[in-house]
Parts: C-alpha cells; structure tokens; sequence
C-alpha cells in the first residue's frame, strides 16, 4: 500500500523524519551512557555483533548494523588502534579478513549491559509492554528482514 | 516500566539498535534519492523545516532534527556555500542568527515531494493502514514531544 503521495508528503512528520531523529536522539544518548567504557554507540554495535558471532567480517557487519563499507572500514581501523578487535586474512581464503575481539574488547562487550539499558529504559518509561513489543515488530518490518 | 536488565539487554534485538539501524538505512536510502536534487537527507530535514518555517535558527534546528551544535554549524556552512540559505544576524538581538532560504532553497525544497515518498513507500510497502500509524504514533512518544 502507498502510503506517501507528493501531497500528502509532510516534512516533520513523515516516518522518514520520525526514524532519523529517533537514531540521532539513541545515538547521542547511548554515547553518553557508554563515556565511561571510552567507546561510542556505533563502535558498540560492532563489539556486540562480533561478541555474539553474529558477524565476523567487515562485510557482515556493514551489513547487520547498515553502515556503508567506507565509513565500516574507518570504524574498524579505529577500534584496531584502540585494541579492541584484530584483523586476520582467512589462511583458506586470503581475500577474505576475519575479525577477533582482543581481550580487552571481550571485557568491554561484557560490561556493556550495566550500562546501556538504563539510557533506554528511561526513553521507553511511558511505554506499555505492548507498545514497547510492537515498536520492536514494527522497526524489524522496516528493516525488513 | 523497565523493559530491560542487565541480563535481558541484547545485543541485535534492542530497541535502541533497531532504531539506529532504520535510521541508518532511511538516511542512506534518501541520500539517493535525493541525488538529482543534490542535497543528502540532512540537508532536506533543514530545508524542510525552514520551508515549514518550524524553525528559524541553528538552536532550533539543532533540536528539531535531534542534531548536535556543532555538526548543525557545518551542515548550515555548507548550505550555505551552496547557495541553499543565508545566514544574517537579527537586528533586535545581535547573538541571534537568522536563516533564510534563498530562492535556490526554496525551489529545491519545493521538488521534495516528487523524490521523497517514492523511497518511504518502498520500505512501507508491506505495512497496513494501521501500522503505519501505530509506527508514527510510537516513533513520536519515543522522541518525546
């Protein structure tokens, strides 16, 4: 269904709008929340997907968190410098780098829970469980995966 | 209600990681389609507001789209080297700066909509009426206002 014509097209409420500030407002807040683990949001979202081998190349990440493969390649060469992940060629295939969380980048992953629901937590105090599940469903659908 | 614990915070279903993602894709997503008009999706959420007149000033610009100070005053100086808006001082209180759109401004501003739905409608396509407005309606408690 269409839900947008040129008419109707608003510019402050259209959902465009709504997610992107949504990400901005999660973005500056989380790294906020995460100061004392001297990492940023985005940095987080590598830790955790590398922390679940949910991703262990720079192609799946770039892909997992839609982040584009220039600004990935920049964010890892940062987490490299900072000792928090290490880059491998594959020995099968050499075109292809694995990533391995070091061991001070496993400590950070896992201290990552006593600080990052509280930041989230308070934006969501005025939800109801149902909204709070719902807004969760709905995000993936726009994903779409 | 807390709808996280340290225990229950996951790393690739969070709320938090969900909104930065859509984000992320909606930015990337509207970047191109915007290519033509050659503005990137900032750029739009100020030329939008300012064509709305919602906002008028960096501070109220900065807050309106959920974008830090410093970030706004290098996106306001490239529009503004790219003959998008002007800035001038108010004549009542000097530490206040006005932005207007120049002529150029406002036409791009005007062609949004024959760009922007096609992309938003793309990624709803799969949402009934009624997702589509549980998702605004969410997105806006979520932001707060």
């Amino acid at each position: 269904m269409h839900h947008y014509t040129s008419a109707s097209f608003s510019a402050v409420q259209n959902i465009g709008h709504q997610l992107a500030r949504a990400g901005n407002l999660v973005t500056a807040e989380m790294d906020l929340a995460l100061k004392d683990l001297r990492i940023t949001s985005r940095q987080l979202g590598i830790l955790l997907a590398m922390q679940h081998r949910s991703a262990a190349t720079p192609v799946e990440l770039a892909k997992m968190l839609s982040i584009d493969a220039g600004l990935m390649t920049r964010m890892l060469d940062k987490l490299e410098a900072n000792d928090l992940l290490k880059r491998s060629r594959s020995t099968c295939d050499r075109r292809r780098v694995n990533l391995v969380l070091t061991e001070r980048g496993h400590e950070v992953a896992a201290a990552v829970p006593e600080y990052a629901p509280k930041m989230l937590n308070g934006r969501l105090k005025r939800f109801t469980n149902a909204e709070f599940e719902e807004l969760g469903r709905l995000l993936q659908k726009f994903i779409g995966e």
